[in-house]
């Protein structure tokens, strides 16, 4: 009998490969990631990583920006979903799951008046996040139920957003009469 | 004298404006944000909000993906960086600081450990993220960095990273032999 290989568009000998490097060098599995953001004019914004396109970030007209683009707090949900949703991918073909069709609805709540500047204290970011993963596949129900457990428990993104991650930063200010840069 | 309406591509009266329309009405402050994701293949996704083109979202080779575009971690950091830069170019207009340039470098440490289903414990997130923001403007140094100060406090993104969200999920199953969607 054939070995299956691949599984939701994935190869499973090189993701073993990965994954056993990982195992024989613990260091490998530490993983630094990197972007740089280009303030545009006004609320318009590129942020680009390695070799990629940068990618447009604005605010919507309603908090005056000029809506050529989602703003930040739709892109944290896009950096969630779509971990969770590569999560999926991952682990069904571990498991064996092969998904016919995969979508995710995420939605939270955020309260601007600490960052409109009317509170002094309080939570300037999202209090809730809710997601909904539809999932179409020939799997029992209780085998996808585990499969959204594990993919949920274990999701670089949904554990950066629900733990409180130590964020440090310093402002680097050069003079622009200076040297161009 | 001529009053200043336009600071960093801002309008700063319409931005009164929606602040005072907050003031008057709390309940214009609730903002709820959304966003789809689509699994396409693999590592494959696309995010979309509102009306505006699906964004792309891959992993790296050495990932397993097809590396067509930046992965969730980077996303996020993009999500994380924009929403830091909205901040500067919006509370250095309110305070009459003129922006000539503004950039962000961002970086972060995950251990793949928890993902990659090696440890069962552990944080599978983000562990420490450092931001380096790079700022051109004649203001004086002390006003920029109280500019910092205050964007980094306010900042609905640091924030959502920095503090625990209560992140809700639920998984719904659809059979694939049922009705066409």
């Amino acid at each position: 009998m054939a070995v299956q290989t691949r599984l939701n568009g994935l190869d499973l000998g090189g993701l073993q490969t990965i994954v056993a490097g990982w195992q024989s060098d613990p260091a490998k599995r530490q993983t630094v990631w990197r972007t740089r953001v280009e303030w545009q004019d006004g609320f318009g914004n590129t942020f680009q990583s390695r070799s990629h396109a940068p990618v447009l970030v604005d605010e919507p007209t309603s908090l005056g920006g000029t809506d050529s683009a989602a703003n930040p707090a739709e892109v944290l949900l896009g950096a969630l979903g779509t971990c969770l949703s590569i999560g999926y991918a991952l682990n069904a073909a571990a498991r064996g799951i092969e998904l016919k069709h995969l979508a995710l609805d995420l939605e939270g709540d955020i309260d601007l008046g600490v960052f409109g500047g009317l509170v002094e204290e309080g939570n300037a970011g999202y209090s809730d996040i809710r997601v909904r993963v539809q999932v179409q596949s020939d799997a029992p129900r209780e085998a996808l139920e585990a499969l959204h457990e594990h993919v949920v428990r274990t999701s670089p993104i949904l554990n950066t957003v629900a733990r409180p991650v130590n964020v440090t930063s310093e402002v680097v200010v050069s003079d622009p009469s200076a040297a161009s840069r």
